[in-house]
């Protein structure tokens, strides 16, 4: 088996569980599970501010079983948990301005959640594996670049310093109960389903939208380096480290070896578009102070561990992408 | 003015509110801080398995405003922070074992209700200055000793994997909202008006209970190194802490340079007790999987910044703590 195109076999029957399944990455996954042949519920709370949307599962609604709920609520949770092989756990609150103004609710999704969601798995189904999303974010400020997973962790917000918590739970239920969990650190994830309304879930998603509605995309600086994952590989990414023993236990990067400044990005944006205006903005000191500078990340680690790397490069996701919301731009403004 | 000798002048009046103050430290704290005029306010929550104990308040109840409430009663915090100079921040959860019994209680006190403590202060009294108590435990077992502040974070339990959360709350408010916050990581400390009752607070405690009654020590191992610091070597840290500039958005460890075994120190509450029974016993399954093995701080970084540095000896700390259990045995068991 080749092991960056896991075999449909391996999946047959599998009954898999992804919180926030209606979600960017989520409903990937959930779509690509699905081809696999695997038995596929999802969760979802729908929280208008995030990425949950249903209209990203529309093409396989019939085919799986989606269960509206709150990952907050603990006891629902347990009979969701109690059989699934597989939990691919991407809900969370991703908005870092949100963590910043809210601190308590990113503590519920990001901490508490998490934790009830282990100790669940603890009592109730201690053979599950579970791949976490987590996110480069806690890296805070690069100190050095490509950034890979021994960088030193020093979050700039709220949300990353939850983030890093929940990793730190993963792990140690992980040493202490025996509970196989994966870690995967997420870069820039963009591709068809993300949350294009504004700039929560990605500032790519807002440049989309405003690109598509003939409006100027707002850049942020423009200088700082980011890399992207097109969200298929990052679907590929978690369905092989779910069926790989070697990673359970540890922590990952994703990343890319493509790196570009955002204007640079912008500017592909603009071409692929076809046209289209970009206005250069200056940062507002609320934003500079959890600015993070020039980031990408290396991913050699589970590269190594498992032969996984980027198949699609930007211009061809940024493509599909453009495609992907001109078809179907007002489901999701 | 010597540093390790805090004058009057500068306590007087000072409103100082301490959370966890009828506990251990933080009861030792408020005696202090009332001896050198300070405006003294103590919060407490009382909760049985805890260290908060009123007759450690005993010597100041009519000195000081004793105010029983929980620091995760938000509102109730509120009136009670808005005016005050200066907060030592000692309440907390602090059982490793219970963290991992009971992880979703750990994170509201240790997590939730740091997190609403520092908003409130943001919202209401940005002009407070904070010392947090830490605890060496996020460290882990050391990969190198004396153990510094540059040492890798690796918290084995969930109380350490909180600690830390709080850790980086205190650091991000400081950096983005200018709350004026010091961490002081402590190592073990002992004196009297620890907890005694059971090993929660520290096994050290346990064992003085056990001689003074006539039972054996139970020496769990025997051979890990630890340091200790004198509860009033640890006290005079945090009012120096308070008073300097210097210190604020900045993480300390406290500790001794003298250190011994387990088994050297039950040796030496045994001959200072002029006898007893010593039983060692082998790690249950449960708690070896989150020993540490030696441990001991370096206090360098604090000592150059401040000159502080431990005053007592460990037998003298011990002699003291064993008279005063003597004395006082019946309020504590």
């Amino acid at each position: 088996m080749d092991a960056s195109q896991p075999e449909s076999a391996t999946w047959q029957g599998q009954k898999v569980l992804i919180t926030g399944g209606a979600g960017f990455i989520g409903s990937n996954l959930a779509i690509r599970a699905t081809e696999l042949g695997a038995d596929v519920t999802i969760i979802d709370s729908l929280i208008p501010e995030y990425g949950g949307c249903l209209y990203n599962l529309e093409t396989i609604k019939d085919k799986i079983r989606i269960n509206l709920s709150d990952i907050r609520d603990d006891f629902s949770l347990r009979p969701l948990i109690e059989n699934v092989d597989i939990l691919f756990n991407l809900a969370g609150q991703t908005s870092h301005m949100d963590s910043m103004k809210d601190p308590h609710t990113d503590l519920t999704i990001n901490c508490m959640a998490q934790l009830n969601l282990l100790e669940t798995c603890r009592q109730f189904n201690p053979n599950i594996r579970i791949i976490f999303a987590s996110t480069r974010q806690i890296y805070g400020k690069p100190t050095y670049l490509p950034v890979d997973e021994n960088h030193n962790i020093n979050p700039v917000d709220i949300n990353g310093i939850h983030k890093y918590a929940a990793e730190l739970y993963y792990g140690l239920y992980g040493k202490v109960h025996g509970i196989r969990t994966c870690i995967l650190r997420l870069t820039n994830t963009i591709g068809p389903r993300m949350r294009i309304k504004d700039a929560r879930q990605t500032f790519v998603g807002i440049w989309i939208r405003q690109l598509l509605e003939g409006q100027p995309i707002e850049v942020w600086g423009g200088e700082q380096l980011r890399d992207f994952n097109d969200v298929e590989d990052v679907v590929q990414a978690m369905l092989i480290a779910a069926q790989s023993s070697d990673c359970f236990g540890k922590i990952f990067n994703l990343g890319s070896e493509e790196k570009v400044s955002l204007l640079q990005l912008a500017n592909m944006l603009q071409e692929l578009n076809g046209g289209g205006d970009i206005n250069i903005m200056t940062y507002p000191p609320e934003r500079k102070k959890i600015d993070i500078g020039d980031y990408y990340s290396s991913f050699e680690r589970f590269r190594t561990m498992t032969g996984w790397e980027p198949a699609r490069s930007l211009g061809e996701t940024l493509r599909r992408t453009l495609v992907y919301y001109s078809d179907h731009l007002s489901y999701y403004i």
